[in-house]
């Protein structure tokens, strides 16, 4: 791995460093925008024939059976289901956190507001197929999502040409609960969501990651007005902030983790210590060695990777927040004093003995976090994502008195005179009608 | 008003009610997206040419100054600062109480996450102009981005083609605390805040209404993945569930003050009282006659207006759970009793003395609310749409060796095996440096 001065980082690898993988669908909206019309109008005759198309099966039933799922089953190792029902009973105790409910505010005499968690009645959840079956993903949605009580939990993710899906995420939607389990992938799996099929119920919020069709299909939807979406997904990335406490060993498994997931992955290191970044690139050699996935990790690390060295941590965390990283690796001595400063992250693991694989699967914390600079303006996802917080006012006759004259005001000054009605029609004697009245109010 | 029976209600009615305004901006896109480029490449510039385009100043200083500030107070009458800062104080009251920090959660042993409230560091405040001016939107944005801790909270506002903006927007502000504001409206506003000029600072989200150009960039600009933006505006509406107990006056009342702002606003009663629909329909008449705004009120009451009656509260509750309204009034003799079962609305006003108008100005909750169905989909805005909750977690020694096997085995169900060697590699012996790595984490 290429190791550089923070301080003398030419300006053209720093670009390339910070951006990253750009990852952009620009050139297939065309394409996607053919897809989407072609569900609206043709619903799931055209799911199949897309799916089709690109390599999945030409099946009929769009719906996975029970019977598919039992399937499943026999065909996962039991240690699987095992690690399955591990994991998620942390991502429930995690998660079960963020459920509590505001007690209501008295701003003041007569005038109580509060918010009230409703569920988002209907999500889909897609899935991606391809290359590898991720159902630890399928975990992250669908367990807030059944916490958030949403009643419709829909799963699309695509099949081989023969029909099936990856029995470990079948086996992960069934362990956590999704409701609607269907065949379709791509863009005409966001499509089906979006519009609803004869087969594929119409959903408020599409959640998931996957290729840049997806990506596309979801950014249209969300765009039509067509329903909510979680966040862009991009490639995965980590930044770690070690200083000389910091194991070279430890470091450079876990740059070579993150870089193994995609040949655009993204793996910074910046580090007070020179000779730490030295023995990291050493280890990363001797780590990268004997994996399978060795070609991406060398790709990866070439063109988006980077072992930095700075002046100071707070040189570091600097450059740490501007570069607002999916996932963010504190290997130093005080990690809480460097969290103190940390302001754009996905999700941060504190100590040496945090790597980010372990939120991958199993602290319970969630994985499906912003990348790509998204970490400045989205969070990671939560059971907050499958619900809002609706508004919930009381106001009693002596509340509305009291701000009588300022909504008056206000109204007057923008123009809207029937709002000042609204309240005084409220105050206004009709024989003795609005006495009674205030008796109920 | 049309009074109608729900259950014999026709469909195209039923379609035409249901649906409102559908205020669709796929024939602006084109001229939004050179705008755009326009300005990405022209900068300031550029914002100075579209400004005086649609109807702006042609005037060099896109930025307001603080004489420009001090002057604006001079020219509103003190009753109105008076009312914007009890507006204010409410505002504070209630989204103050959003901003508490989770506690940590447990995990297991050796593992604990925490959620951290960080704020967006730069935020865009849009106000619009035309019209009306609307000081209360300006609070309803800037309150809750200075409580997140947002450091930069900037303003755009279109001005008159004098180069001024509305003296009251300039006092709130200023009340609120935006720390930047700029005379630019449009699109070219939104464009502006997206990639930044020489002038006006580049946001990570845009926030508040606008005319369909305005909601065009700004869906824009989120699908590029230039910026977050809070949600697409749409007209204002209201829906009204009332029994026997309601007062004919208010309700009508409630529906004129909806009605008047703008002609595609959306209100709809739903009682189980034919009397009182025959009531509000006379009430309506007589509370109309008199207003400055009476022709918008009567046009939208007409395309989008219906006073329904149910057979019974249930039927009600599920039209609006249907319908889900920006402003939910239940004005029924036991409101608690049906907010339970209310899932899907943005504000709900309880009781006969809580109009929409007393929240859009001052109870302190906030008025951007999700319209056209996005209330299915959309939170009210509050103190977390201008902040992330980022995920950190702590994990010991102790607490990785729990999870090792979890994380191990659905690695390699993935085919991810450096996520496996990312946590194995912290449990490989070699000559004792693990013990003392174990001691440091």
């Amino acid at each position: 791995m290429q190791i550089a001065d923070l301080r003398s980082l030419s300006p053209s690898d720093l670009d390339r460093i910070m951006r990253r993988s750009a990852a952009a669908f620009d050139d297939v909206l065309p394409v996607v925008q053919r897809i989407m019309h072609g569900v609206q109008r043709g619903g799931d005759r055209a799911v199949r024939r897309y799916n089709k198309k690109f390599g999945g099966s030409a099946g009929h039933e769009l719906r996975v059976t029970r019977a598919e799922i039992e399937a499943a089953y026999d065909k996962v190792d039991a240690s699987v289901v095992a690690a399955l029902q591990a994991a998620m009973r942390n991502i429930e105790t995690f998660h079960r956190s963020e459920m509590t409910e505001e007690p209501p505010v008295h701003v003041g005499p007569g005038i109580e507001i509060r918010r009230l968690n409703r569920p988002i009645e209907r999500v889909g959840l897609y899935v991606p197929g391809g290359r590898a079956a991720y159902p630890s993903s399928v975990l992250m949605m669908a367990v807030p999502a059944r916490l958030a009580g949403c009643s419709r939990r829909v799963m699309c993710c695509p099949s081989d040409n023969e029909g099936n899906l990856p029995a470990a995420v079948l086996v992960a939607a069934d362990v956590a609960g999704v409701t609607d389990i269907f065949k379709a992938g791509g863009a005409q799996a966001i499509a089906a969501m979006a519009y609803g099929t004869e087969s594929i119920p119409r959903v408020y919020k599409i959640f998931g990651p996957g290729n840049r069709y997806v990506t596309a299909a979801k950014v249209l939807a969300a765009a039509s007005g067509l329903c909510a979406i979680d966040m862009p997904a991009g490639p995965s990335e980590v930044l770690i902030i070690a200083d000389e406490s910091a194991d070279a060993r430890f470091v450079a498994a876990d740059l070579i983790c993150q870089a193994e997931h995609a040949d655009d992955s993204a793996c910074v290191m910046v580090t007070t210590s020179r000779p730490l970044a030295e023995r990291v690139a050493q280890e990363v050699e001797h780590l990268t060695d004997g994996l399978p996935t060795r070609s991406r990790v060398a790709t990866s690390l070439e063109r988006y990777g980077i072992l930095l060295i700075a002046d100071s941590l707070d040189d570091a965390i600097a450059l740490s927040n501007d570069y607002a990283p999916e996932h963010l690796q504190l290997m130093v001595g005080d990690p809480q004093a460097v969290l103190q400063k940390i302001v754009n992250a996905g999700s941060i693991f504190l100590g040496h003995y945090a790597p980010a694989a372990a939120g991958d699967y199993a602290t319970g914390s969630n994985h499906v976090l912003p990348t790509g600079e998204y970490a400045k303006m989205y969070a990671p996802l939560s059971v907050d994502s499958f619900m809002r917080k609706v508004e919930a006012q009381t106001v009693t006759m002596e509340g509305l008195a009291a701000i009588r004259q300022t909504v008056g005001t206000l109204a007057t000054v923008e123009g809207l005179p029937a709002h000042r009605q609204a309240v005084e029609v409220r105050f206004q004697s009709r024989g003795g009608r609005v006495v009674a009245a205030a008796k109920r109010g």
